[in-house]
């Protein structure tokens, strides 16, 4: 079985969970608390020291690591409907993947990590006000797209879905209200119903954790 | 043929322009004045109103428009070299890509944007300083990897190698000097080598521009 290193309630180690769920493909999962620090313990995994980290033995028993979420999502979803199989269908799932690395999680997780994570010190709220106006203008991207077509890419679901819905579905914890964006809304309620979905929260129920995460303290 | 908008002196555009002239596939370059904010004009195109935006004309006679480089560079290169067959190489081109946006570009290209094309005004000297330690860190992520191989996927050449040559070999433009890297300078000079290689500033020589745009002035 395949590791995954991560905090659920991290949208980039909580897409990964959700894509191994929704393609029943159990990944064991070893939390690591990112609030605390100890994601720099984990540089012989990935120099840029950040998880997401998936780490499996390869043919000949060696092991094998990838990270950014995204490319572990492509990676996982090889030969599967979540990878189009048109060019260009696939390239504008990239195209938005991308756009939630560069013009979305940069605004919306920031925000939200200093608000629900680190609980908005005072030092900090100089930054949390100016992620706003770019996460909302992330969003509003998203709504125009999806007030045309039930999912990113057209009308079947793909991986540029399960990117964008990881840290969407958490914005109102980054100080984001989802009123002015009712496509999003939909959008969120109908990937709620995909079968096999599951919660962020859903991991503390479920798996054992070799350390005490951030998810089971902040219950 | 297709169009671009963009910049060749952005990185971002840069990459696709380079793409193309190695795949010798030529497109028609428009000429972007992103400094003089001319982007925002292309909302039509692109909703989130940034180059490159690649745009043609599909069987139907419809226009389609791609943005987001990476995605751009992902649609030019199927079927070709530069996307590896491997599901797992594949994956770890798209690592590279995704850091490239996340951990490097943010950085370096912005403190370049600073620096070369504002002119390091004292209004953003902080901001300026303050990208340096996350370019250099994504600077020595590179360097380990390039240290044990080639390209950033091992042996061959992939779309990860121009993604990150595009804001990398002009890192000096934004305040980092590559001394420390001797990798990644021997990464440069072996791309500097493609056949079909071009220089940013090959652009402004070779293309007639509808418009005055950042490259002339700059020359
Ligand atoms: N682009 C990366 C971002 C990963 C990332 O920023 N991870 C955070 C947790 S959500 C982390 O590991 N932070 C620890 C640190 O930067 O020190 C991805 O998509 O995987
Ligand atoms: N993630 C995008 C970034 C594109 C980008 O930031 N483009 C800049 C020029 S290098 C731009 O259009 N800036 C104008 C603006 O943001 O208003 C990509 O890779 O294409």
């Amino acid at each position: 079985m395949m590791t995954l290193y991560g905090d659920p309630y991290s949208g980039n180690c909580y897409k990964v969970l959700l894509l191994a769920s929704l393609l029943q493909r159990p990944l064991t999962l070893v939390r690591v608390d990112v609030v605390g620090g100890e994601v720099k313990e984990l540089i012989k995994l990935n120099p840029n020291a950040k998880v997401p980290i998936l780490k499996w033995q390869n043919a000949d028993g060696a092991a094998e690591t990838l990270w950014e979420s995204n490319a572990i999502l492509h990676y996982l979803a090889e030969d599967t409907q979540w990878l189009p199989g048109d060019a260009l269908t696939r390239a504008r799932m990239l195209q938005w993947q991308f756009f939630e690395q560069y013009s979305h999680e940069p605004y919306i997780a920031v925000a939200r990590y200093i608000q629900r994570f680190l609980g908005l010190p005072p030092e900090r709220q100089a930054e949390h006000q100016a992620k706003q106006a770019g996460g909302h203008k992330a969003l509003a991207v998203m709504e125009q797209a999806l007030s045309q077509q039930p999912y990113l890419c057209g009308q079947q679901p793909s991986l540029a879905d399960i990117s964008l819905y990881a840290y969407t579905h958490v914005a109102d914890e980054g100080g984001f209200a989802l009123q002015a964006y009712p496509a999003i809304q939909a959008w969120l309620a109908r990937i709620g119903q995909w079968p096999g979905y599951r919660s962020m929260a859903s991991w503390d129920q479920a798996e054992k954790s070799p350390r005490q995460g951030m998810g089971q303290t902040r219950q």
